[in-house]
């Protein structure tokens, strides 16, 4: 969709919110707002799309108390802001539409602090189903970057650049903008995306050539992924019918890493759908890494301990593969990270360890 | 200088050190490796240079003892491993050479944590006066990036690339690489360097375009800035002979990213002249800028408090305006973020607050 009637329809939906309040008023009702209720206990995993979404319940933001109708006031000046910040075709991060909201001329209306404005802006996420990029909501970071034999056109505000992220880019590789939804995909030669936790490790597989040699578009996580790392991801994944595959350390923390890029997370679980790829496999490090090739370990700590035993009923891991691997690393109380490959020489990752497991997988 | 050439000097400087090893053993003395020592009480600020510089104290690693023989064993292992990833044209990660210290022969030789490895490749640096990134280490991330009238050439180990940083990349600006001296200055248009701190305040001014009004190069901080953003800002001071000011929250921590840019820091004092830009000039925000522009602000927490103190008596901040306006806020026990200029529209920062302070300091 171009970016202009994308955020026309963007500022429609937000326009029409503020219109059901005007609606609710004309018609004698006190004006009030509709949300999924935002507990964890209302935040279930859908078994048929593999992601976290919403359950039933609901909660009301009506304007029937004070606290309740600053609410609705606070919305709406926001609605306003963002409704103007998409006419002139500009944006702003959520740090800024805090500290702007001291300069609103109703003082009821300012935010009192940035939770509450971050909060309110995922509110108003959840009932226009417009996602905060299209509000033009920046992140305070974006972050990761693309190195691989992908050919893209990312719209600027100072016109379309057409980028090989191999050919065009130094050995940084290509920085993801914060809304990846201004890139169109040219052409591409990719057999697979790898998207990899470490800096350290991402740049050994450029250094080694490994986006040449097999085609891969490796896609730096930086830890856990921004937002629109994992929206490139799934993008990648759905308009190119692309494999991808996940690389990271092999501990909890990591787990939950390649759990947020393939099944969401339940802080942003109405956002499943747009950043999460279920279809997305865990390469490794895997605990049996461990036992394999004899890796260099540390001793799990007690947080590394709970965090298994948790995910051990986290609905995301409930497969038998992870089942198995989580207790086999609780069993053997150690955890590695990627860059242990490297004690079997720097050139095992790529000439033997992803060529081997990525075959079993039946990526290669 | 030509990388290769580059090479070959620090490959032939690491097998010197070796060599007088050689030369020490064959002379009938115990071999031993003089340091300058490495404690902050030997690290004194250079008031000529203006920049943190080892004093006269040294200490000597000494094979007389099994503890300070082993040591030197590893030393000789790691400069065996450096000269060869040079020979190659290769190179890895800290993290890499720890771990890869597990595949050597000699079981002595393998670093027992990865603090050991760190520090003695800072040891080399040191003696042999060769940068870690001249010996092809590189850090666990990268990280920052460019955004201005600046046309480079990036050394590549595929070939070169000629990038502009304006023209030639998408809204998330050129990535520096791991080591910036691979990049050839070809052409410019930059009136002035401008170091930003936070995602948030880069991406306004480069929404904004103030990058090609005022003909700025913006360099991302990201924080507490990698080596290669501070080396890459004395390149360009040095090279194009162009200003840096840097621009920051208003808070002790921020001063201290100041500081790193400007004069260096403690940790890595014997990279000061390397790193350091003793001419950078400090843009804001400043506690007399809480004042004038009435700024949202957080309360200084103890630790803030603390920070401020000691920053207080730190040669680095020995000045009539420093001291000044660390007494204010302390006195006023306020800080407060780039972004709480906001407060005043999302253009203040660029079509006022920072036109006249740059004005005011002669940069514009």
């Amino acid at each position: 969709m171009s970016s202009k009637i994308q955020d026309e329809k963007a500022r429609e939906q937000l326009i029409d919110l503020a219109a059901e309040f005007y609606d609710q008023f004309a018609g004698g009702k006190i004006p009030e707002m509709k949300l999924p209720t935002r507990t964890k206990s209302n935040i279930v995993f859908d078994e048929d799309s593999n992601v976290w979404v919403y359950g039933d319940r609901t909660s009301t933001r009506s304007a029937n108390s004070v606290r309740g109708a600053r609410k609705l006031l606070k919305a709406v000046y926001t609605i306003d802001f963002l409704a103007k910040q998409l006419d002139e075709g500009r944006s702003s991060t959520l740090r800024e539409l805090y500290y702007l909201s001291e300069s609103w001329d109703n003082e009821e209306a300012q935010f009192s602090d940035q939770d509450e404005s971050n909060q309110l802006v995922e509110d108003l996420e959840i009932v226009s189903e417009v996602t905060r990029e299209d509000f033009h909501m920046r992140p305070e970071e974006s972050g990761a970057t693309l190195m691989g034999p992908l050919e893209l056109r990312e719209q600027t505000r100072r016109g379309e650049r057409e980028i090989h992220c191999q050919k065009d880019v130094g050995e940084g590789g290509y920085q993801i903008p914060n809304n990846p939804d201004t890139i169109d995909f040219l052409d591409h030669d990719i057999d697979f995306v790898l998207c990899v936790e470490t800096g350290g490790m991402r740049d050994r597989l450029v250094e080694n050539g490994f986006d040449e040699e097999y085609n891969v578009l490796v896609v730096h996580l930086k830890g856990q992924p921004a937002r629109a790392t994992r929206r490139i991801t799934k993008r990648l994944h759905d308009e190119l019918d692309l494999p991808v595959v996940v690389f990271t350390d092999g501990d909890p923390w990591s787990y939950r890493i390649f759990g947020s890029v393939a099944y969401g997370s339940i802080k942003s679980a109405h956002l499943s759908e747009y950043l999460a790829t279920p279809e997305a496999q865990y390469v490794g490090i895997r605990p049996q890494d461990i036992v394999d090739y004899d890796l260099p370990t540390d001793p799990l700590a007690d947080s590394d301990i709970n965090a298994l035993e948790s995910e051990l009923t986290d609905p995301r891991f409930q497969s038998d593969f992870w089942t198995e691997q989580i207790e086999l690393q609780l069993d053997i109380g150690k955890k590695a990270e990627q860059q242990a490959l490297a004690s079997r020489g720097l050139d095992f990752v790529t000439d033997t360890y992803l060529p081997e497991r990525l075959t079993d997988m039946g990526v290669l």
